[in-house]
């Protein structure tokens, strides 16, 4: 078996959901991940020996860190027991519903698999970068780790068997995602959800999600602006993040095709049409909260369509 | 303005919600439908001058006849006040879920846009045979009416707004539709619909219809197949329909991509890849009926991609 030395990867920060495809749909963006720097060493084991940018809160056990638990199932599938290190460079904050555990699932196995000279394909990897996903929330749904692993849009048709599908991103389509500084636990924000909805919402939302897929697929701006809202989700946890109708409101006014919350929140994203608006739309998001004396951080991003990477 | 005579028009039968998209999603089939039969006279005003395939059971008075509801809607938009008899032809059962009403008002709106010589387009027809359509069973959605009038796979993003598109209708795909000699009424089919529906059930649904979207988009059998679920409806409404359940399960096993209720039932459809399929899935399914000594039809058909037409 070829192994590769000094091994760096990257996987991308991803919005999930997408205003109407709880639990199916995400898309990748630019600029916000998880990089892993990886050394081969004599030394047996999986082992972390440095994490940087979590502001120490991360645990560096395997089996409890989420690229650790990713990467170690890589390893055991593939029967594999040679000495690697990982030094896990967060380059995006966790807890702010931008898919932070998911990035870090996802390059644990691309790290992996580079390592081992891409023994397994990218959908391949799809089911180890799960398992580290699940390990960080419990859950299993690929609406983060999908698009962070594959790049794109992604849709889930199913969870339980990864049935995943990467949808066309219309040229032009920009995210604004504007980050305030508060936090919001996924867990605390699955809490809020009622289990049940009524069939006219459901009716509603499966609608705007298939308008969605039709908007995408055809790059038409006006169905992906009519179709990107929820009626489900969104009302139960737009009270946990500040000010979040006023910013809405305020992305809408300026242009955005849809805005609506970022994953479990609180980051707030906007898709918008072209950069120009995005800009426009982003900066007048970070006004609102601006003037709420309200630190926030803003990421204009395309789509990311390449996904996580050796870099 | 040019007065066209001697128009004889027909709409197509329509089978509605296709397993994942309840009030949402419909598709035109071939051979069955509602034929109108349209003179000019002196006589202004509008009228329904005959009745046949219905046994005696339609109203021939304007304003409580589907076809006449919709047919004076257009008439009344237009400003138009001629004589215009009307002979209604039905060509299909009703109070089976293949869409008799939205036949006959699709037929009623055609009827007089021929008439006129085409003063609107299909899409600026839908509203009216809406309002015929709701004049039969009281609810406004497109699943029905909008495939009949425009042909093909239709998805009704938001039936308030009748923001429908058509899909891709992958080449070689049948239906097969077994039609049992039961009746069941569309409100009755309605009433035991619980008003609410799980989290999990309405991310399970929407999935499928994604998934069923994309499968179509990409003429991708394998996905179209495990896409044709229904966990909302079909569980509900399976109690009225005798021996729903082994009738689809023959589909299935004789090849079936999928099978669920036609519309409200007691209709039967299969989706299948072929005309091979299709023929060896409908007997299958036609010969559990005759196994319980219950009559039925069986009809085998293409997507019909024309709708509505001057015949």
């Amino acid at each position: 078996m070829k192994i590769n030395q000094n091994i760096k990867v990257f996987a991308p920060a991803t919005v999930a959901n997408v205003a109407c495809g709880f639990d199916l749909l995400g898309l990748a963006i630019n600029g916000l991940g998880d990089e892993i720097v990886v050394k081969v060493t004599d030394q047996k084991g999986l082992r972390i020996s440095k994490i940087t940018g979590d502001n120490g809160l991360l645990p560096k056990e395997i089996h409890k860190n989420t690229a650790g638990i990713a990467a170690q199932a890589v390893l055991d599938h593939l029967g594999v027991d040679i000495g690697i290190d990982l030094e896990i460079r967060k380059k995006m904050p966790f807890g702010t519903g931008l898919g932070s555990s998911a990035a870090s699932a996802v390059a644990g196995v691309m790290a992996i698999n580079e390592v081992l000279n891409r023994p397994l394909t990218k959908k391949e990897l799809l089911p180890f970068a799960m398992l580290g996903e699940q390990g960080a929330d419990g859950a299993y749904h690929a609406d983060n780790v999908a698009p962070s692993l594959l790049g794109g849009i992604i849709m889930c048709r199913e969870n339980a068997t990864l049935d995943v599908h990467r949808l066309y991103a219309p040229k032009g389509l920009y995210v604004a995602v504007v980050m305030a500084d508060v936090q919001v636990l996924t867990k605390d924000s699955r809490g809020v959800l009622s289990e049940n909805v009524t069939l006219k919402q459901h009716i509603a939302q499966s609608g705007n999600l298939a308008g969605l897929i039709i908007g995408l697929t055809n790059s038409d701006f006006g169905l992906i602006g009519r179709s990107l809202k929820d009626v489900i989700i969104e009302p139960q946890r737009a009270k946990l993040i500040p000010n979040f109708y006023e910013v809405k409101e305020t992305a809408i006014k300026e242009g955005a095709l849809g805005c609506s919350i970022s994953g479990a929140g609180p980051s707030i994203f906007a898709l918008c049409e072209n950069s120009l608006i995005a800009n426009r739309v982003g900066a007048a998001m970070q006004a609102v909260y601006r003037n709420q004396n309200i630190n926030s951080k803003l990421y204009i991003s395309t789509i990311n369509l390449e996904g996580a990477k050796r870099c």
